[in-house]
């Protein structure tokens, strides 16, 4: 079985995913960048942008874990962008240009039907509006013998988790406080739905953390 | 000024300073133990409870700054022991034997009465019914030009967060999940409160962080 993986999820000292008032000039809300500084210094997010370079190291093993044997990907809608609503037209392709960093099927939950999208690069968008079960089946097909990543944001962590989906979860515990946002803890029993923390590796930059289900 | 500062308060990785079900077998709740691991091995802690031995280092560190140039202590009532209501005597002398660690005055926050209470090595056990800022007053006036230290609990120190009256905070987030208890941080917005991560020293035991008011 392919297990759905959370990797690289960077959350605030006070258990926030993102900041207040995400929009299009903030889309990981106000205060969010400083969650995600441990990431962007990486080799593997530099090479992710086409830029050479980046540090190694424990933060980017970290980072380049996130997409080992991954076969498929799942993102809540506000992750593949600011859209609300049915869609208006097809011109919306993601925030990451003609050739994101995926390169594999990418199933993206919504509750407005849209065409497949393929892109450059092995990406192609498939819009799920049967919820989490459904999308998790269909990542799970196109994933074959490889895992499945399940990207963000914090709601559809939540989603997964409260239904027990979530095999394992790699947090990144950023040295910040976002004070409001949105949490990833907050009136989730992570004990009671079977997590433990199983690695604890901490750098300069973040505590990274590893919660198995058992 | 004296400060009030919060030294060496240990939560988890979902914010949790304490586990559910708190009772005399199990002070710090279900699971709470497992919040100190990184303090019980410290040299800071073992002197504290008459054993020799114990790590230096960062840990140890952190566990001895929370000694030092402290006038007074605040704790609140859970943290003194388990009697709750009136006092029916004045059997109960807190939890550390004849000689408590304190070695100052000690002002416990309490809804009833009760006379002062001298113990060995110079501790003095007041018991404040007036509120939080009777007590910080209190406190401060006996710190003289020390700082004074917040013990505890969780509600406690919540409480004084909540009035803008802890100057620093060090926190010790420890590799453990405890789900449900006391939390640190629900409810709490501590950007808005003007708090910010002004140190971060993560240990393979626990990561370190300091929050300091603006």
């Amino acid at each position: 079985m392919p297990k759905l993986r959370v990797q690289s999820f960077s959350v605030s000292l006070d258990g926030y995913g993102a900041g207040p008032s995400q929009d299009l000039k903030n889309p990981l809300g106000v205060g969010g960048m400083a969650l995600h500084q441990w990431a962007f210094a990486t080799r593997t997010f530099q090479k992710m942008h086409g830029e050479g370079g980046g540090s190694t190291g424990v933060d980017d093993d970290f980072a380049a874990r996130g997409f080992e044997n991954i076969g498929a990907w799942i993102l809540g809608r506000n992750m593949f962008g600011p859209v609300r609503g049915p869609w208006p037209d097809d011109s919306w392709k993601g925030w990451w240009g003609d050739e994101p960093p995926y390169h594999t099927p990418v199933f993206v939950l919504t509750h407005h039907k849209r065409e497949p999208l393929p892109m450059q690069g092995g990406t192609t968008f498939y819009f799920v509006t049967d919820g989490i079960e459904s999308a998790l089946r269909q990542a799970a097909a196109a994933a074959g013998s490889k895992d499945i990543r399940l990207g963000g944001g914090v709601s559809t962590i939540r989603q997964y988790l409260r239904a027990g989906l979530v095999d394992e979860m790699h947090l990144a515990v950023a040295p910040a406080i976002l004070g409001s946002g949105e949490n990833l803890f907050a009136g989730l029993n992570l004990h009671e739905l079977g997590y433990h923390c199983t690695e604890h590796v901490p750098t300069p930059n973040a505590t990274h953390v590893v919660l198995t289900r058992r």
